[in-house]
């Protein structure tokens, strides 16, 4: 029985999730076929109850399984001899590394740059919850918290420093091949694209280089879910 | 014959250089003895010749290797059956990322908190190359760069972030075990103890715990060599 993958859905069927990425692609990494769910925020609690209050979801052979690291790790573990997310221990341990560096930098100027962008992708019944978690959040309207983005943007890309410079060298954060690190920060940049035409890295970015060819990886499932460029 | 490691130096024997602190930590992870050769700045010239014009520099049998990253990929392919300094060839491609995120982020804050004290150790002969060659790099007096420094700790220390959040969850960046990832940083927290009672890091504060047993390792290499704390 295939895994079932419960992945956050906005209106059109888009899949904006940074998190819910993560998952996406370490799904096809392991090559494992699964049952695509897409669930709207108010339609998490029926699926995951008091458990996992958040997509990702996985549920395979009867388990469900929250949380993308966990799920990683979960992979990992029950597919051996699938292609490797991690390359190891030590490769496990730096990628903790990486997903603090993205929770800590790119999603936060992700998350300025486009929240109320999200705002006018959510599904119907997610807009009161959306609006008013968010705004609890950043205590302002989403809108001012986007306004000033195009102020924003060279700081932002200058934060980004680190990865241009990795990128400069090496294909991927993984090397020559992507492993999970690699998805941990093209969630991110994913969940820019797909909801926004707001673009967060220029053209000539070695980042955003990278970008697409992550986009291209498992025949194209990045770069064909429905984005803005 | 054993491996000779030019080491950087500056008065009363102080070992303060980030990336010569990385060399001989792995050195040490790997087991290698080595004859430690202390050189100052200026008689750097004399050693690497116009190949390499900084230190570490390590001869190993007839062969001379400069750049730490070289150095380390050296050591990795040269002792195989010595402990890993990078678990893999994705451990070595992350590190690549925790190496730019250090020179990007972890050594400028060290600079200019401490160059001013750095000049008040360096060598007798070194102090007119280094003050020349510093003050050109930052365009004012090495006591103006460093003027401020509390100002600036805050914000530094938030920049650090992306390392004390990984390091609430593990040991080292590593993991359980160090490896070259953590020679990377400790290198630089290492070049600041040596050379400066300025503290850069709060005494609780889960990166400080983490030098500290970094500093234990190898029958207390680290912490042994003369510092400030």
């Amino acid at each position: 029985m295939a895994i079932v993958f419960y992945d956050l859905v906005g209106r059109d069927g888009r899949n904006f999730s940074p998190y819910c990425w993560r998952t996406r692609m370490a799904l096809a990494h392991k090559g494992l076929d699964y049952e695509h769910r897409p669930t709207a925020f108010t339609a998490i609690a029926a699926v995951g109850g008091t458990d996992n209050l958040t997509v990702p979801i996985i549920v395979d052979d009867g388990r469900m399984i929250g949380d993308s690291n966990r799920i990683a790790d979960y992979l990992e573990a029950q597919y051996p001899d699938r292609p490797s997310l991690f390359g190891g221990e030590t490769g496990r341990a730096l990628c903790t590394f990486v997903h603090s560096w993205t929770n800590a930098v790119v999603h936060p100027g992700v998350a300025r740059s486009v929240v109320d962008d999200i705002f006018g992708h959510v599904c119907d019944e997610d807009r009161d919850y959306f609006r008013a978690s968010r705004e609890k959040i950043f205590g302002r309207s989403l809108a001012e918290v986007q306004a000033g983005r195009e102020d924003r943007l060279e700081a932002y890309r200058a934060d980004l420093y680190p990865l241009r410079l990795t990128l400069r060298g090496q294909a991927f954060l993984g090397g020559e091949a992507p492993m999970y690190a690699d998805y941990i920060v093209f969630g991110a940049l994913q969940w820019a694209r797909t909801i926004s035409a707001f673009r967060l890295l220029a053209d000539d970015d070695p980042i955003f280089a990278w970008f697409q060819r992550c986009g291209e990886l498992f025949d194209g499932l990045g770069r064909k879910a429905p984005g803005y460029y």
